[in-house]
């Protein structure tokens, strides 16, 4: 078996960010072994560390798919050359090497000088305008013809996330917060998190936007009081849901709580969901939510604290809505485009109680925004834990509670 | 404290059926009370039985709430007259008094003539062709202006789902199996349902197709050769599905076992969703799914199946989609709409491992399509089996297991 | 086929709390046929039904089996004769035929006279003492040598439970609470329920104790504070749990919460169970947990709270246990019984946060106990909400919020 | 502030085994800071690394939380003294400054020279014997007055677990499949591993017995024939678990699958579990479990098998129990003690739908077991991959799908 073999370069905080355990397990899993050469490691945790690996494959095929791996863990090929790109032939389709992303920061190199690529996300392309010196990140289907997309995996630079100075939540190895683990203290941080970002907000500074991306069990098990109250207050700056969210808490506006689930102790009415095309067909009739908040039709909950406080509202349709609500975003493709403009800003996201929010949003954030996932079912946090980055925390815990602890955490006193 | 009360009437198999039961559950658990006059109870299976009921509540609100509560369950106000209507003023808006659909066969009442409403789904309205003395459902989103719509609950019918006559897993109280409980004798009892409604389908009878609605996890956990055998052996004439399970397929195809999980025990590949990507924009350079197939870029598979055996495939876009494939209907809406015009002539549907296909394809059924919802979290085969209609099976275990064991079943021999 | 028949009676709130809809249902599921003959229903609430059913069955032995499975629902054959019993042969083994209880109220037919069974609990069998015309239940394990066993199935009356009178979460045919649908009402009527037994308790009033039993999730989680207010507060009379939560809650009065959990945000210490092992060293040290509070080393929480306010503890050993503490009862056999001999005087059973607790408590409870199942698993409220009673709740939530939640609706300020 | 510090010594594997990285995230996590000395990596797998970490925290209490925290990674206080033990003052009871040991390989000083400590387990003590220079785990409760026991933690040394050499799915830093990865590759590489087990076993090779521990699921599910064959084909030596397994398998083996599931489409009979009391009843007057299989009264089935092929059986008891079985041991520190006697020689446990028995079995268990932990709840397999070893893997399955595959894999055709 003649093996080949490739030297790459890591350095940063390789040791304590987890970074080069990550490289040599993934190199070991895939097949392929490495030796280590020149390991300089820093004696602080402020001083950065350094290692060159070489990295041995039976294949050239497997050199590269572990190559690749591993690039996202900051793995450089060493031989440093300008990346290349080449323009898209039809509208939509990226050119057939075209380069994926991750959702870390990324530089490419042009004409020798690293520039950083705008709007990191995960799963894109790179699109590159040369003459400006300038590349963005751009979505496979809003490619045109003649897009000038990096192709191959040269000239690219990946940075891995450091470990978080701060002492928070965010931040250590163990990232799924379970049922059997106490959730006050984390709640606690998040909390503090949002309190300095709130400020921030305030003064003005950029990247303090928290975003709560949401389902409607927020509603059903009974998170509305406390949604709304973090929305007037100030903490909530960015709102992703569905139709049912948006049609369940102005259902409640509506049509209150001395029908349906209030009076039968908690148990749902049969047919009940009548109240809620009713309400959908009523908010069409009167042509917007904004238009039925300002006229008094709907006088409190979530969508009208949204509506009074100028919160950014991105609601994507999905093929279980009745209505849907006028602001909907059927299309599924716009609907996305809109959630990614909402997006730069955010300094920490929340994602509750919905797997296809949870989901959809974790895949558009990048590396850096702190994210937590909340839901009772633990696939989901656990999915989202998986980030490889430090600072997602999964919570399995119901909507409603965990909403109501956080504002009472915020001072909140219902 | 005067109360109010009104009479209605039953019949049909309301002892066996438990309709007389939950009607009586549903007046006390919504606060009225009542007094039984009348019944009649057929001596053997076949012989129907009725009965008076006078429902007492202490306000007319509350009256009317009951009553909208249990004329699902049959129970219809005595005095007979004729339905009304409204038109619409506005489109896509119903009158305000709008009645709303249940999934179970309904009349209408035209000129003294019991009308059968077409195309049954729950949440809808009712749209009327006095002329024609004709009625259908009808989205809320597609209605015009002038549309005759059907409002308030007079001159309505709706008929209880009786016990059905077939000894099989459909048509019993108990309609949850949990994973503590024989999966076996369940997919059996499918397995005979599948097989019976192959001959009929191939005998030109109507009423006799299998659709399929299903997530990803059918490909991530190993169910898809299963799956392709049950499409290729004519077992399944309709799949709803989204870019992800199509996508993850077309890997499969195009990127083999060798690579990603195959050589590495199962595991994740870092960054293998690298693949998924590519072949999505592989699939959008070649224009069509079915060009892929055609052309024999992809040689086997879901996919492959289902352009090969004709099977109406309905793709629904998503804001997680990645892409998305062409053929995907972005728009929530449309995809809604191409699912509806599909489910006529459905004679089984099969919800395996995706919440979201499983509630929207759950919505659009009438209850007289027996449906099995699959899924490894127990919160999604409750939700469906608590349809209301004996009709509905949940059974809580992986999809790929499932799908093997009821591909070997019905014969397959890997 | 020479079909088999025999004719039995029911009576009662057979419509209303479904009794007869069920019987006829498990008539058909297992394979047989009926007849109904004389059905007679009251007109109101209060006025009694009955009813007269021929089951049919292809077989005596398939007879036999439905007519045990439908006893339960009260469902008499006619013919009325004294029950028989036959002495036991070994001790600890019943006599082959022995009839095994169910949790609904009992009477078996003594020289002709009806006698009620005393200390029902399911999956027993009734020991007779014919010259004093008294019956009641004896566990397999503890029969003597001679003891006269109830054999066969003539001469023992079931009653199955009638809906309750009271309008509360209890009564209802729907019993399972997902965590998408509002707890807030359901932990409202519960409080209510626990507040009017504390009331009837301090009067002397029999049946009006609450039990909890529940497991270490409670402490992890963060509900220790919560549960020791109720149970300072009266509001808990007997305690059912492990080994493990007892340890947990002394390590918490023990270490506080300045090391191990509190300092580092929530999150596990490495090696953390160190205090658990110390905690559980120390007070077998001290010879007893009631010594250790006594003496003023345990001196808050739970354990604290039942010593002080002499809370009925029933502590059972499992094989995770370490140590395990003095007072745990490492023979399972002699904790059941301790167990069972703690239940008479029940009034509120709530069962938390342990799938071993609930299932065990459950087993011993007569169906006549009003019973809450919380667990953030949905597997084990739906396995005890299907006791088949009207008098079991299950709740889909973690225990720390439903017990911080019960305890605030009940006044604590913390 | 004052800071204390304290020199440790880590060698071996550190970096590819995730040893210092885990070492630095703990120090930091738990609010230390550390300065690194003297890295020295090896260049290739096989040359091991070390390095010289100073640890500082901010009060001595702090720090000794930190070296106990880091202690089980193998962090090794540089001073070498030999280990101190103190007399155990009263039977069952610890000296209070007793070492708690970890479940990793173990050595203590004496005299100046490292002893092998036998038994290791987690959550015990070590008993020392100076004169012949040994060392053992004991377990709390069977401490005799005057037993030397080791305290504090100089003179002790843990060796963390190096990452396997064979590359099959134990080994790598991810450890839990969920239901969303493809089980087939996993369940091959266990397939392959008892297989070799098998050979030497057969061999008479030491450490190839294969330990299950398993729940009654197994049995409701449909795992029985499986789980039969793999036994009688010489795959399982050591067979843990409860009454319950044992008499539904042998309620199988007496009343068949004629009646109950099999008659019913797989739906319980109610009342069905007397079959399951009687079954028990039948085994108690027998008097054993091997006297009813050896006279024929058992012909089938887990228990006969286990009987016939010499399997270690130790049935636990549980306050669940009904009976319970002649076999049982119903007391929880005597069970312990049999399972703890049958652990030694195992080389691979598998631990199957059962909560109680993977938890007390993962605990008795030294960290160099590989171990698979099968359920259908995430929430077990998930504490269980959490054993901080490379040989912990958990899947998100149903108990009887697993069995089934697994003895598909092994030739086992139905």
């Amino acid at each position: 078996m003649t093996a080949v073999q490739e030297t790459v370069f890591l350095q940063g905080h390789i040791i304590d960010s987890l970074i080069l355990a990550k490289v040599l397990d993934t190199i070991l899993m895939m097949g392929g072994t490495f030796d280590l050469q020149d390991v300089k490691i820093g004696a602080t945790r402020d001083a950065p560390s350094q290692a060159r690996i070489v990295v041995r494959a039976s294949s050239g095929r497997l050199l590269a798919e572990i190559l690749r791996a591993i690039q996202p863990h900051g793995a450089a090929v060493e031989r440093e050359a300008d990346c290349r790109f080449e323009p898209a032939l039809a509208a939509g389709v990226f050119p057939e090497q075209f380069y994926a992303t991750t959702h870390l920061p990324t530089q490419i190199r042009l004409d020798g000088e690293w520039v950083d690529v705008e709007g990191m996300e995960m799963d894109l392309g790179i699109c590159v305008d040369p003459a400006k010196a300038r590349a963005r990140t751009i979505p496979m289907g809003t490619v045109a013809v003649g897009d000038l997309i990096v192709t191959g995996r040269e000239g690219i630079r990946v940075t891995p996330l450091a470990r978080p100075a701060e002492r928070d939540v965010f931040g250590f190895m163990e990232s799924l917060v379970s049922s059997e683990r106490p959730h006050h203290p984390i709640i606690a941080d998040i909390a503090q998190r949002i309190q300095k970002l709130r400020e921030w907000h305030r003064e003005g500074r950029p990247g303090a936007k928290v975003l709560l991306a949401g389902g409607p069990a927020i509603v059903h098990a009974g998170g509305r009081e406390a949604l709304t109250w973090l929305i007037e207050s100030g903490y909530v700056h960015v709102l992703f849901c569905g139709n049912a969210l948006a049609a369940h808490d102005m259902e409640a506006a509506l049509y209150g709580t001395s029908l349906g689930y209030g009076l039968t102790a908690g148990r749902s009415v049969p047919h009940g969901h009548e109240h809620h095309l009713r309400t959908i067909n009523r908010i069409r009739a009167i042509g917007s939510i904004e238009q039925a908040v300002r006229s008094g039709v709907i006088t409190g909950g979530i969508m009208a604290a949204c509506v009074q406080c100028d919160v950014k509202l991105v609601m994507a349709g999905t093929i279980r809505d009745d209505g849907p609500l006028p602001g909907v975003l059927t299309d599924s493709m716009a609907a996305q485009q809109a959630m990614r403009a909402a997006i730069p800003g955010v300094g920490l996201a929340l994602l509750v109680a919905s797997t296809l929010h949870a989901i959809a949003t974790g895949n558009l954030l990048p590396a850096t925004v702190p994210t937590v996932c909340v839901d009772v079912n633990p696939a989901v946090p656990t999915k989202l834990a998986d980030r490889g980055s430090f600072q997602a925390v999964g919570l399995v815990m119901d909507a409603a509670s965990f909403l109501t602890e956080l504002a009472r955490e915020l001072g909140w006193r219902p």
